[in-house]
C-alpha cells in the first residue's frame, strides 16, 4: 500500500505536534512531505530532521538562514515567508494537507490546496468562520474532500458515515463550559488569563484556549458545522458537558440520535481525519464507564458568556460578519494574553467591531482581506484607547 | 417506489402492534402482507379489517372458526395451526418477515423464512439465543440480511452503517437494571410478580418484562449480539444505564466509540429495521438533554442478578447450553407469573437444567428440539417439587 504523503501546516503547534504522534505510529501508511512553522526554528528543525521531509516553509523570514543551515545539508527544500506558506501544498509529493495554523493565517494556504487538489484535514476552524461559503464552493469545485479535526466537527462526520441518504434533523455541539462555567460576570470581571489558560479537560494552545473560556470557540465551531455539514443555523444545538466525553451528536429525521465518545485526546480526531475511511489500532488511553459514571449536560450560559451569542448572531447576518467577529477575537485574544484588556472586555470589543466595520452581503476573498484589516485596525484602536 | 409487503408474526403483541402503528405512519412505504396471531383472535380480526394482508393464520386451532368467519368474507386466507405460522412467511407477496414472536416458538418461522430468501426484522431474540449458529449460518447460506429489533441492538447496528471495514474492538450493551436495581438477594426473595411487572422506562411484553428485572433479558442479548455481530464473548461488555437513553455503543480499533442515543421508544428500532437503509421521517417524541441533564452508569450486579452471570457462562460453554438456559428461563417465568416460584427461584431453576440436560457440543435442529422439549420436562419438574 501506498504511504499517504502528508503536509502538515503549523507542525510545531498543538496539533502539529500531536499528528506527528500519530503519522511516528504508523509509518507504513504515513510518510510527511511538508513541514511549515511560524517562529519556532529549534523544533521544525527538529522535527524534518526525524520525519524528513521534501520541504519546510518557516514564516518568520528571519529565521530562515538558521532553518536553511541545518536541514539543507540533509538534502530538504528550505524556504520562507508567507507566500511560500501559501504555496508549498501545490507541491505534487503531496497527498493530504492538514492545516493546523492558527487563526485567519489558515484561509490561504486551505485555498491553494483545494485548488491543487489536495484533500484538506482541516484543524483551522478559522478557515471556515472567516469564507465557509467560498471555501466549500472552492471544495466543491475542486471536488476535494475536507475531513474535520477538531473533535466536535469529528465526531459528526464520525456518525455521519453510512448515512449520506438520511437528512440531519439537527446537530448537538457539546462544550466543555471552560474553566468559568457557572460563574457570574462579576467574577469574570476579575479573571487573570493564567486562570483562563487552565482548561479543564484538553490541552491545547493558548488561542483556542482562550476561546474556549470565553465560549467563543464554541461559537466559531457553530459556524463551521453550518459550513461542513450545510446546516441551518437552527440545526445547529449547544450543550454543555462538563466531562468532555460525549464529542458531539447528531439528530436524525426518525429522531435517533448518534454520538461520537472518547476521552478528550486530540489524537484521535486527528488521526481519524488522517487515516479516513479507516480506523487505524491505536493504543489510545480507552474510555471506561466505571470512571465516569455521571455523564452531565446543562445549556449554556449565553448571557454571561455573550461571545456564543454574538457567534450566533453573526450566523444569521452572514456575509462578512463571521469574518468581522474573528478578527476582532483574535486581536482581543492576544490583547487579553499581554493583559492589556479584561476578560469580559474581549466581548464587548468583538461586539463593537461587529456593530461598526461595514457589512458586505457577499463577500469575495478580497472582500475578506479588507474586512480582516479594516477589522484589526479599529480592533487594536479599541485596544489602545482601553490601556 | 414499490411497498415493502411485510409479514408481521406475532402481531398482537407489543411490538407487533407498535410495528402496525409505524407501518400505517408510512402507507406509500409499506404494506401488510400477512398478519399472525397465537391466541388474540379478537385484535388480529381488527387489525386485518384495517391492514387487509393476504393471510392470517391464528395459532390456536380452536379459534379457526372466529377468525374464518371474520375475515374470509373479506377475501383474506385464513389458517391456523403451528404448520401454518412456520410456512405462511414463504408466501411470494412477501418482501421482509418481522418476528415478534415470544420465545423459542419464533426460531421454525425464522427458519422458513431465511430459507424463503426474505430478509428477517428479528425482534425475537430466543431465536438468536437457541441456535443462534444455526440461525447466522444459514443466513449466510441464502444471503438473507437480519436486522435487529431490540433497541440495543439496532444502537450498535446503526452505529456500524458505513464502518463495515473497520473491526469491532468491542460493544457495550447498556441495561436499565430494571425495577430492582441496588435491591440485595433478602429484597428479592420477596418481591411478586406485580412489582417484578413494573419496569422502569419500557412498556413491553410480560415475558421480557420480567426477563429485564432479573437481567436474563440482558443476558439473552449478550448471546444474541454475539451472533448478530460476531463477536467473542470478552468483546461484549454491560453496563447499567437506568435512564436508557444511550441504547448501547461500540468501541473500534482506534479508542473511538460510537453510541445511538433516543427515549425509550420501540417504534424507533422497529421503524428502522422496517426502513433500512433510509430512516424515515418520524413524529416520536424527541430526547431533550435539558430533560436528562444527567446520564449515569454503574457496573450490573452479577451476584444478585445472577441470570446475567449464567448467560455469559452459557456463550462460553457454546453448544446446546444457550438452548438449555433459555427454555428453562421461559418455564420459570411463566411458573413466576402464576405464582408458582419466587424471584430468585428463577436463577437457580436455570443453572439446575444447566447442569443436568446433556450437553450437546454442536448441535443440529433436531439437538435443539429435543433439548429444548428435555429442558422445559426437567424445569417443569422442579417447578412442581416446588409448589
Amino acid at each position: 500500500m501506498n504511504k499517504k504523503r502528508i503536509a502538515l501546516l503549523g507542525s510545531t503547534g498543538s496539533i502539529g505536534t500531536q499528528a506527528l504522534e500519530v503519522i511516528e505510529a504508523h509509518p507504513e501508511r504515513f510518510a510527511v512531505a511538508v513541514l511549515t512553522a511560524e517562529n519556532n526554528a529549534d523544533l521544525l528543525i527538529e522535527q524534518a530532521v526525524r520525519f524528513r521531509p521534501q520541504e519546510v516553509v518557516i514564516g518568520n523570514e528571519k529565521l530562515y538562514h538558521q532553518v536553511y543551515a541545518a536541514l539543507q545539508p540533509l538534502g530538504i527544500g528550505v524556504y520562507a515567508g508567507a507566500p511560500a506558506l501559501a504555496t508549498v501544498v501545490e507541491s505534487e509529493g503531496i497527498d493530504m494537507v492538514l492545516t493546523a495554523l492558527v487563526g485567519y493565517s489558515g484561509l490561504l494556504p486551505t485555498m491553494h490546496a483545494i485548488r491543487a487538489g489536495k484533500p484538506i484535514a482541516l484543524a483551522n476552524k478559522e478557515t471556515l468562520v472567516v469564507a465557509g461559503e467560498m471555501i466549500t464552493a472552492l471544495a466543491r469545485e475542486h471536488q476535494v474532500p475536507i475531513y474535520p479535526v477538531d473533535s466536535e466537527h469529528s465526531a459528526i462526520f464520525q456518525c455521519l458515515v453510512g448515512e449520506e441518504h438520511n437528512p440531519i434533523e439537527k446537530i448537538i455541539l457539546t462544550a466543555s463550559g471552560g474553566p468559568f462555567r457557572g460563574k457570574t460576570r462579576e467574577y469574570l470581571a476579575t479573571v487573570t488569563k493564567a486562570q483562563a489558560l487552565k482548561h479543564p479537560n484538553w490541552s491545547m494552545g493558548a488561542k483556542i484556549t482562550i476561546d474556549s473560556a470565553t465560549l467563543m470557540n464554541k461559537g466559531l465551531e457553530v459556524i463551521e458545522a453550518k459550513w461542513l455539514f450545510d446546516l441551518r443555523p437552527d440545526q445547529i444545538d449547544v450543550v454543555v458537558h462538563p466531562q468532555s466525553i460525549i464529542h458531539s451528536l447528531v439528530q436524525f429525521e426518525d429522531g435517533s440520535l448518534k454520538a461520537q465518545l472518547g476521552l478528550p485526546d486530540m489524537r484521535l480526531p486527528i488521526q481519524y481525519a488522517l487515516g479516513y475511511p479507516e480506523r487505524l489500532p491505536a493504543r489510545f488511553p480507552r474510555f471506561d464507564f466505571a470512571k465516569y459514571p455521571s455523564l452531565t449536560f446543562e445549556e449554556p450560559d449565553r448571557q454571561t458568556f455573550r461571545n456564543l451569542e454574538l457567534a450566533f448572531e453573526a450566523l444569521d447576518r452572514g456575509g462578512n460578519v463571521p469574518c468581522i467577529i474573528n478578527a476582532a477575537n483574535e486581536v482581543a485574544v492576544a490583547a487579553f494574553l499581554r493583559d492589556e484588556l479584561g476578560f469580559l472586555e474581549i466581548a464587548e470589543l468583538i461586539e463593537t467591531c461587529a456593530a461598526k466595520v461595514p457589512y458586505v452581503p457577499s463577500p469575495s476573498y478580497h472582500d475578506y482581506v479588507l474586512t480582516d484589516q479594516e477589522t484589526r485596525r479599529l480592533a487594536q484602536e479599541l485596544v489602545r484607547e482601553k490601556v
